[in-house]
């Protein structure tokens, strides 16, 4: 299996946080056009994994066996957990009372930030797997490049999501292997699975001007900057995997900035009915 | 193809209603029981055909020509319809103030009558025209006894569904007959549709009180007095079809008293989340 990435590229954003370093930045308490861009950028994290959290709970009794069915609603707790801690700050950023169930349960389509990719359908076990893969290879870097934030509320969220994380690609990439270098069947699913999703992890890559501004203050690292590490180490999984990776360098994308498919009003549908049918039910 | 049913199998129901004729009963303005069975009864019938109306519309853009694609639309809004015309009644005979859209929209699982039939999953298409035909000769039967309702409001609301639920029923045999007696694999998905659905039509034919109550009164047939028509009609279009009626009877029940499948509540999130996210919405 290829190593974990080592998260050692220098880049713009590290650069601009190491100038930042040793002082916590608050810039919420800046300029408005900054605590735009720290929620936008909290949001878009905690969307992430609240989405993909709530797709990977969808297998919850229906894995192919036992330890998968665990190890998958695992992986969709921890998600969920990074949301709270996410979307809590991004409350508090905001500073308008919303707690991290409001953010949650209580924002329209177009108000949801998560890349298109974590609101495919699941598909099968493996088309799931390469899903999670996908993600968790970038999402580890992603976060290894926060944990140099210098907002430090941030910087530790991403620290402790990063064990959590490691776990998560190290699994998924196991799977990978072992299912597209597996028998002809999972082989030829691993493939289809690989095609199908292929033009969804472009937007993983793409800023806006909200990713340059939290970069110049060191906040956040840019998009960008992150396709690197995720080419080379997921060209070198996919080769272990059997796999041919795809040639095409379209990619969908929207989902950052609120534009999502048609798949997403359907998630928040089952995930906010309970919220929006009892407001404000506790238990 | 059989004949229609031509409904002319007398019963409790009939004769009681016959002793009433001339005469429109406002039961919701006598017993209190009385009330609260007619409320039940309304809310029976508008349920399943807001549900099967919700299901069916699933297929809308999925169906496999362009023609049945069309079919099904109009046939789930001739259920739609009627639903309004149901539910309207009962939130006027429930006298809380409850619009049909309210009933719709704003009811939990076990608030909801309908038969467990109605929230199976679509399935294939053969599977969705199989439950719809199994239904359609339990509707018509039900709507032609209900035109003969001592309540000349329900009398009214059935003719007008008769005639659309006339059509639903020429087609889906129809279709049963030439799929069943159609291809290899069209006569076998036809026969796993059937099996897989038979355990759920025993429901039609269970009363319970609020049952007997109706009947009583004329206002409904009991359940059980439509039986040895749906029996009759179901086989011979069944042996056109060159399908075997399975054998057993055991019935799965529970729906119309509010005790429903995990599908529902699947259902009403998709079906309410509008209403329940925008309060009161208008357009």
């Amino acid at each position: 299996m290829p190593s974990l990435p080592d998260m050692a590229t220098p880049d713009a954003a590290a650069r601009a946080q190491e100038q930042a370093a040793g002082q916590t930045a608050r810039p919420e308490d800046t300029a408005p056009e900054m605590r735009a861009a720290l929620f936008e950028g909290l949001l878009r994290l905690g969307d992430n994994t609240l989405i993909l959290g709530h797709r990977v709970s969808e297998w919850c009794g229906h894995a192919p066996v036992l330890e998968e069915d665990i190890a998958l609603a695992n992986t969709a707790l921890d998600m969920i957990g990074q949301t709270q801690l996410w979307l809590g700050l991004a409350g508090e950023v905001e500073g308008q009372g919303r707690s991290a169930d409001d953010l949650a349960y209580l924002r329209d389509v177009w108000d949801m930030r998560n890349l298109l990719l974590v609101e495919r359908p699941n598909g099968d076990f493996g088309a799931t797997l390469m899903r999670q893969f996908l993600f968790d290879a970038w999402h580890l870097p992603m976060l290894k490049a926060l944990m140099r934030s210098s907002d430090q509320r941030i910087a530790d969220i991403a620290e402790k999501a990063s064990k959590e994380v490691s776990y998560h690609l190290e699994r998924s990439t196991d799977l990978v292997v072992r299912l597209g270098d597996g028998t002809r069947e999972s082989h030829a699913r691993m493939q289809a699975a690989l095609d199908d999703i292929w033009p969804y992890t472009g937007e993983m890559f793409i800023g806006d001007g909200h990713d340059a501004h939290l970069a110049e203050a060191g906040i956040m690292p840019t998009p960008e900057s992150l396709r690197t590490e995720w080419d080379a180490y997921v060209d070198a999984v996919l080769r272990e995997a059997t796999l041919k990776r795809p040639e095409g360098d379209f990619a969908h994308k929207g989902g950052r900035q609120g534009t999502h498919t048609e798949h997403l009003g359907f998630i928040l549908a089952e995930m906010q009915w309970l919220q929006r049918a009892y407001p404000g039910a506790k238990w």
